[in-house]
């Protein structure tokens, strides 16, 4: 297992150990991880902490070279909002851990010139189906449904 | 002057007195505000808290019926992370103060469907053109540049 996205998958078991919904995030630049996160949805009652987004605020204020220089690994496929934070700080390499419970928007990411790895691992695919089978509303309220 | 844009101005002039970056916004439903914010990069050192995403923040969680019902009114024309805010959760109509300091992706919203008004408010201009001539390193750096 790649060491970013096992620390994805660490933030996104936090999440899940917290009562929250189990997606987690890192931002690595330069072989070190400088930001990471997990959803906060149910902990802070939180619309915008999703995983990536709450990695992005842990990152804290970067000059824009270290974002283009970043890449981004996230245990799920990014939603509308973070691939828009991802487009808005020019990260060039989303790393996503699956894409079978929930397909966001990788396609508006690669018409941008972003790359996009889909890693299709199952810890990743388990966390999330376990979790929209046992809360599905909460996971509806997570993407706007 | 509309009294919810002359809210989201107000917002933004409360950012401007904090030391920050003047943008601000509101979220109306039912003719009310639910969620009102600006700009944090300088006040919380936050690189996600724009003056849309602080107003998502601030209305809490939101059944999926209250954005879908709701207008989102901005000083600016929406970064890619707060149009992919408005996308993920449905918003139908936005009201942006001005686009000429800042085009965001109104494009894109319309191609989603989103109704986009674009008010050319002078206020609202002035705001930025002072900001920006004021301080261009911090506006560059919050809009990924």
């Amino acid at each position: 297992m790649d060491p970013f996205m096992q620390a994805a998958i660490d933030e996104a078991q936090k999440g899940l150990d917290e009562g929250g919904i189990p997606i987690g995030s890192v931002i690595v630049h330069d072989g070190r991880i400088i930001g990471r996160g997990h959803n906060r949805r149910v902990q802070e009652g939180s619309a915008i902490k999703h995983g990536e987004m709450d990695a992005f605020e842990n990152a804290g204020r970067q000059p824009a070279r270290v974002y283009r220089e970043a890449t981004l690994y996230t245990t799920l496929s990014p939603c509308a909002m973070c691939s828009g934070a991802i487009l808005l700080y020019g990260i060039r390499k989303v790393i996503v851990g699956e894409h079978e419970t929930f397909l966001g928007e990788e396609e508006l990411l690669k018409s941008r010139g972003v790359e996009v790895n889909v890693l299709h691992d199952e810890t990743c695919v388990g966390l999330m189906k376990q979790f929209i089978a046992d809360k599905p509303e909460l996971w509806n309220e997570d993407i706007g449904e």
